[in-house]
C-alpha cells in the first residue's frame, strides 16, 4: 500500500526552516481588516466570480487575496473593478469598431473610429493597473472611499495602437501643450455641472510616448466594465488615469479643471481639502504583497509552505523581493518565478519555508533596480492613497 | 467640423507599401478550407465563446483565426479543446486539493494530493500547447481526425509544482528508467481492453526537469475541459503528452504499450499503420501563422493594414519572423510586439503594410535562434500531424 506523504516528511526532506517563535508579540496594534462582507455583483460585472471577489459597491469590487493565482496574469473574471461614475450603456460594446475618439491639440485634429485605429499601429503591454486607493482599508482614520485591502490591483495584458503613432499621423502635438487630457464616455443628467462629475484626467504630455489606445484586455475585446470599447492605457500610472470608454484625448496647455483632477486624487494631509498644488495620483510607487498565505488570522498546520506574492512599480524593474515571517525582524531572499513580462508588469516571487507551531506575521518588501526599497509604513493622507507600506500588508497566521 | 481620417490619408502619410499586383496566380491549387461549419458547444465547454470557436465534435473545438487577439495569451473562453476520450465527471474539480496522483518508478513511490503538491514547490510557465494535428485540415488526402486549420493551439500560462521537486522529494528516479509515463483519469466501461483506450503517454524521462504538475491555467483553477484538477505540463511538447486529470506518473524502462503511444501519434507515410518504430509526436516544430487578416477569400478595402500573427517552437527562441503578401515571392521583416514570455511561449509579430487593389496571399515564416527556418511545405503523413508549412497557412485576400 502506498500512503500519502506526511507533512513532517516533506519538511524533513528538503525545505528550509525560517525562524519563528514569539515573533509577533506586537500584533494587536496592527491594522488587520477581517474578511470583508460582500454584496451582489452589479449587472456590469455579472460575469465575475462572486467567490473570488469582494463587492464593496456597484462601482467597487476587489479581488480576494486568495484569488490572484500564480500564473502572472489576473483573469478578468476576478479582476477588480472601480468606476468613478456609472458606466455608459452596454450597447457601446456591441460594435467596438464603430466607437469614435476625438484627438485634439495636435496639428491636424480628427475623429477616428476604432476600425481606423486598428490600421494605424499595434502594441501590447503587460501592466499592473491598481486603484489609487488600494490599501485604503488599512488606514486607521477610515478615509472615505472603498476600504480596499490588497485586491484593487491586477496584472493584465492590453493591446491597441500606440498613442505616439496616432499623434504622428495627425502631424504631432501642437506647440505649448504640456498635458494629455482624456475624457471618458460617461453621460450625466442635464443640470449637473459637468466639471463636478466628468471623468477627465490630465497627465504629462510626454506619456503619449508610452500610452496605448487599447481595445483588447487579456486577449479579448475589453468588456464595458473595464472600459471597452476603447480605453487609454498609460503603463505605470494609477487606474484613474487610464480613461475608460475614452471619447476624447486632447493635448492641452493646462490640466483639466474637472474636480477629479483638481481636487480628487490629490495626496494631502488628513483633514485637508484637495487642490491642484498637491501631488496628483500619477505614477505608481514600489510595492509588493504576499498572496499566500492569504487569510489574516488563519490557522495553518505545521510544515512546509510556499509563501508567494507579487511585486511591482511604476516602471522600475524589480531587482529583488525579501520575505519576512516574523513581522520584519528577519528577511529572506525570495526567488522570482514565471515569465518576466516587462517593467510595468508584476513579478511573482516565492519563498519555500517550514513553519513550526507558533505565531507568524508574513510579509514582503520589494527592492527596485534603482536601489529603492519598499517602505515599512504607510504615509498618512486624507484619502488613503498610494499605500505601499509592507507592515500593514502582512498576513498574520497561527501555526499549530 | 472634424471628419474621420480617410484610409487613403492614412496610407499616404506614413505607412510602407508592399508590392502587390498579380502575386497569386497559382492560388487555385492551394488548399484553402472555407469557413468551417460549427456544431453546438458540448457541456464540458459550455463556458466558451461560440462565436470565437469552431466545434468539430464534442471532443474537438478550435479557436477561429480571428479570435486569437493580440495580447499574447489565449483566453480560456476561446482556447481550443481536444480530448482523446470523454472527460471524467465534473465533480472531480469540485475539490481540486483532494485529487490524488500516484508517483511511481522513484525511490520512494507515493500517492500525493494536490494539497500536498502545493507545499512542495511552485513554478509557472507560458507555453504554446498545440494539438499534434493542428493544420490537418490543409492535407489534401483528408486524414482521419478533426480537420483543424490554425486554431488547435493557444498560448497559455500554467502553474503548479516542478516535477523535479516532486521527484527529489521522493528520492529520485529509480535506476534503469528511460521514460516518464503518465496516465489520465478517464474511466472506461468494463469489457474494453484498457490498452486500446487509456490515455497514457511516455516521454523521455529527462523531461521531468522541465515538466510541471499544474493546477492552474491563466490564473484560475484548471477547468475540467482543460485537464483540471491536475494536468501534467511538458513545455515544448504537443498537447497529447500533457496528460489531463493525471492520476499516475511512473518512471518506466519502456514506453507504455497503450495504443495512443504505440500506434497513434506516430508520423508515417500515407497508407501506413502506426508502430513504435516511427517518430512519436513529442517536441513541437518551428511554426508561425498570421492571425490578421484572418478570413480566406475576404475582401478588404485598399489602404493600410497591420498584418499580425504568432510564431513559436518547441523551445528554440524565435529570432525573426518574415511576412510575405505575394505568396512567398518576397519577404519583409516583421517586428515583434508585446511581452517575451519565454522560449515555450509564442511571440507576436506585426508588419504594417499598405495594400493597393489586387489579389494577395499573406503568410509568415519563422526563423529560430538556431538558424532553422519554417519550411514552405507540409510533410505528407497519414494522420496529418505536425503541419508547419507556411504555404498552406497563408490567407488569400482580395483588395478593392
Amino acid at each position: 500500500m502506498k500512503s500519502t506523504v506526511s507533512e513532517v516528511d516533506l519538511a524533513r526532506r528538503w525545505l528550509v526552516t525560517v525562524s519563528a517563535g514569539g515573533a509577533v508579540a506586537g500584533l494587536a496594534g496592527i491594522g488587520v481588516p477581517g474578511r470583508a462582507q460582500t454584496k451582489s455583483l452589479p449587472p456590469v460585472a455579472a460575469f465575475k466570480d462572486a467567490d473570488a471577489t469582494i463587492v464593496h459597491s456597484a462601482n467597487g469590487i476587489e479581488t480576494r487575496r486568495s484569488a490572484f493565482g500564480t500564473s502572472g496574469i489576473t483573469d478578468v473574471d476576478v479582476l477588480f473593478l472601480r468606476n468613478n461614475a456609472s458606466p455608459p450603456a452596454e450597447s457601446i460594446v456591441a460594435d467596438p469598431d464603430a466607437w469614435r475618439v476625438e484627438i485634439d491639440g495636435v496639428v491636424s485634429p480628427r475623429v477616428l473610429t476604432v476600425a481606423e485605429l486598428k490600421r494605424i499601429g499595434l502594441a501590447s503591454v503587460a501592466m499592473v493597473l491598481p486603484c489609487s486607493g488600494n490599501g485604503r482599508g488599512f488606514f486607521p482614520h477610515k478615509p472615505s472611499g472603498s476600504p480596499w485591502t490588497v485586491g484593487a490591483a491586477g496584472n493584465t495584458l492590453w493591446s491597441g495602437v500606440p498613442m505616439r503613432d496616432v499623434v504622428r499621423l495627425l502631424g504631432g502635438v501642437q506647440g505649448g501643450m504640456r498635458y494629455m487630457t482624456s475624457t471618458g464616455g460617461e453621460t450625466f443628467p442635464a443640470g449637473i455641472d459637468p466639471k463636478t462629475v466628468v471623468v477627465e484626467r490630465s497627465v504629462p504630455w510626454t506619456e503619449m510616448e508610452n500610452a496605448i489606445l487599447a481595445w483588447e484586455l487579456n486577449g479579448r475585446p475589453i468588456p464595458l466594465a473595464h472600459g471597452g470599447p476603447l480605453r487609454l492605457i498609460i503603463p505605470g500610472y494609477y487606474g484613474v488615469n487610464n480613461i475608460k470608454y475614452v471619447k476624447r484625448i486632447a493635448f492641452t496647455p493646462d490640466e483639466t479643471a474637472a474636480n477629479i483632477q483638481s481636487s480628487s486624487y490629490r495626496v494631502r494631509e488628513i483633514g485637508q481639502k484637495g487642490n491642484p498644488s498637491q501631488p496628483s495620483m500619477w505614477q505608481m510607487n514600489l510595492k509588493s504583497f504576499v498572496t499566500h498565505p492569504s487569510e489574516n488570522g488563519q490557522t495553518l498546520r505545521a510544515g512546509p509552505l510556499q509563501v508567494h506574492g507579487v511585486a511591482f512599480s511604476g516602471g522600475t524593474p524589480i531587482r529583488a523581493v525579501e520575505v519576512s515571517a516574523d513581522g520584519g525582524r528577519t528577511w529572506h531572499a525570495a526567488q522570482f518565478f514565471g515569465p518576466d513580462m516587462g517593467p510595468y508588469a508584476w513579478r511573482q516571487f516565492v519563498l519555500p519555508v517550514t513553519l513550526q507551531p507558533g505565531s507568524y506575521l508574513i510579509t514582503s518588501r520589494a527592492i527596485g533596480a534603482d536601489g529603492s526599497v519598499q517602505p515599512e509604513l504607510r504615509i498618512e493622507n486624507e484619502r488613503g492613497y498610494a499605500h505601499n507600506g509592507w507592515r500593514d500588508h502582512a498576513v498574520a497566521v497561527t501555526v499549530t
